[in-house]
């Protein structure tokens, strides 16, 4: 009872409603609860709105609580109909904020949907789409060409966590992330990859502990020398010591999210280049 | 000066601050705003938080008009500082809905920043990790191994957004999504790839508007048989009609975001298998 597990937990929008959840998700961290949970997207007409009441109405009286509704909605007839019919908490993250800032910017708002008539063709969708396909095709080492367009090049040992954050600075960030894996070839020789020298000031160094990168090696490879400890250690103190020699930046993503590593990586570029 | 050009927006968070900027740009489109962007993250101590109170004020300062400061800040300590100090107008995202929530929950929140201690060792981030790692492996059909281990197949012709959207399902959803490419050997032979006829309940085509599709192609290689409206015109008819034999769901991507693609295939899914 206490976990709320009969408590039902509502995202409704007029978008794709990725705002609501995700803030709404990190609200709801606070609290020790295991809601169900339910979403609703792309409700944008009456119709649509009378239909989650609906829903909202019968998990209310299915729970024998009323649900928690957490919306974005823009629409005005929507949000209408939500805030007549619906048994649930209404909160309404989006008309809780537009009103004071009306007043503070001294302006309307215009009560637009989450996005602007067609976000494909603005330039920073385009921009974005761009910057996944860079960091495709530039992912693991895979070419050396245009590496010059590239606004950050992540290098480190297989499996530190290179391509799903350079995944993410793209698709979240829209910057061209390369990636470049050091290997074995790289220690002998004691130098960064020859392709890589005249981008230093682009590179930004992965490590990870030994310990917790062979485990992860292992899910892969089981009991392959490449996942043992030893290698691993040899490869991570290898790496360090090239990043250090090169005066290269290094951040540890033993106990980071991708997210906190890209948001990292973003602060940093941004230092160095004057923010954008 | 109607633009407010000369107003500045913090993004104050004591984690990444993707939350708090997700939200509060969606909250700023509607307004015809282009402020001055800035982002503060992992403001976590109270030292920190008056270096982000000086770097404030100090925009209100040369700005002359007072910064708006949108902020998700979870520790109270930190919280105070800004309070007591900013020069900002504070737009508590955070508390302005703990409060009442705690109040229907009947418990107090855990104030607890953005993320569990070590949201790296969760059962869910290793999930998505997992789902990213798969995705890439199946890019543009390059193995046919573990098909069936996949969430959705997205099937389409080159370029119609099978890779960024499979990309974001798997970063933002957690979800394996596998891409195969439809090519004119398939459409030749009138039949889907014969490696796909297994998981015909996992595929989803994707489709696209020939005129666009040939610009987008064009982009990559100019004046080629490839981006040639004639022959888009060609793929993309002989792709819908293999998809409709097929019986397979077909969305058009032509005016939409790889958010609202996304959203709309989980939200597809989840009618498919009642929810997750």
């Amino acid at each position: 009872m206490s976990s709320h597990a009969n408590r039902s937990v509502f995202f409704v929008s007029d978008g794709t409603g990725i705002t609501a959840e995700t803030f709404a998700d990190a609200l709801l961290r606070q609290f020790e609860i295991r809601p169900k949970r339910v979403r609703l997207p792309f409700v944008d007409d009456a119709d649509k709105a009378h239909q989650a009441v609906r829903q909202i109405n019968h998990a209310a009286a299915v729970d024998g609580t009323r649900p928690l509704v957490f919306t974005t909605v823009v629409n005005m007839e929507v949000l209408q109909v939500l805030q007549q019919h619906c048994q649930g908490m209404l909160i309404d993250m989006f008309g809780t904020f537009i009103a004071p800032l009306e007043h503070e910017l001294g302006m309307k708002s215009n009560h637009r949907v989450g996005r602007f008539s067609d976000v494909t063709k603005s330039r920073e969708y385009h921009d974005r789409i761009e910057a996944i396909n860079f960091t495709l095709e530039h992912d693991d080492g895979q070419t050396n060409e245009n590496l010059e367009k590239s606004d950050v090049i992540l290098i480190g040992v297989s499996r530190s966590g290179k391509t799903p954050t350079s995944l993410y600075l793209a698709l979240q960030f829209g910057l061209k992330a390369a990636n470049y894996p050091l290997i074995p070839e790289d220690f002998e020789r004691r130098q960064l990859p020859p392709a890589l020298l005249p981008h230093k000031k682009k590179l930004f160094g992965l490590t990870i502990d030994p310990q917790r990168l062979s485990e992860i090696r292992h899910e892969r490879r089981p009991h392959s020398r490449y996942a043992s400890l030893e290698n691993c250690r040899y490869e991570v103190r290898e790496a360090e010591s090239l990043m250090r020699r090169a005066g290269i930046r290094i951040l540890s993503t033993t106990h980071k999210s991708i997210e906190e590593i890209a948001t990292i990586i973003r602060q940093d570029l941004e230092q160095l280049h004057g923010g954008r």
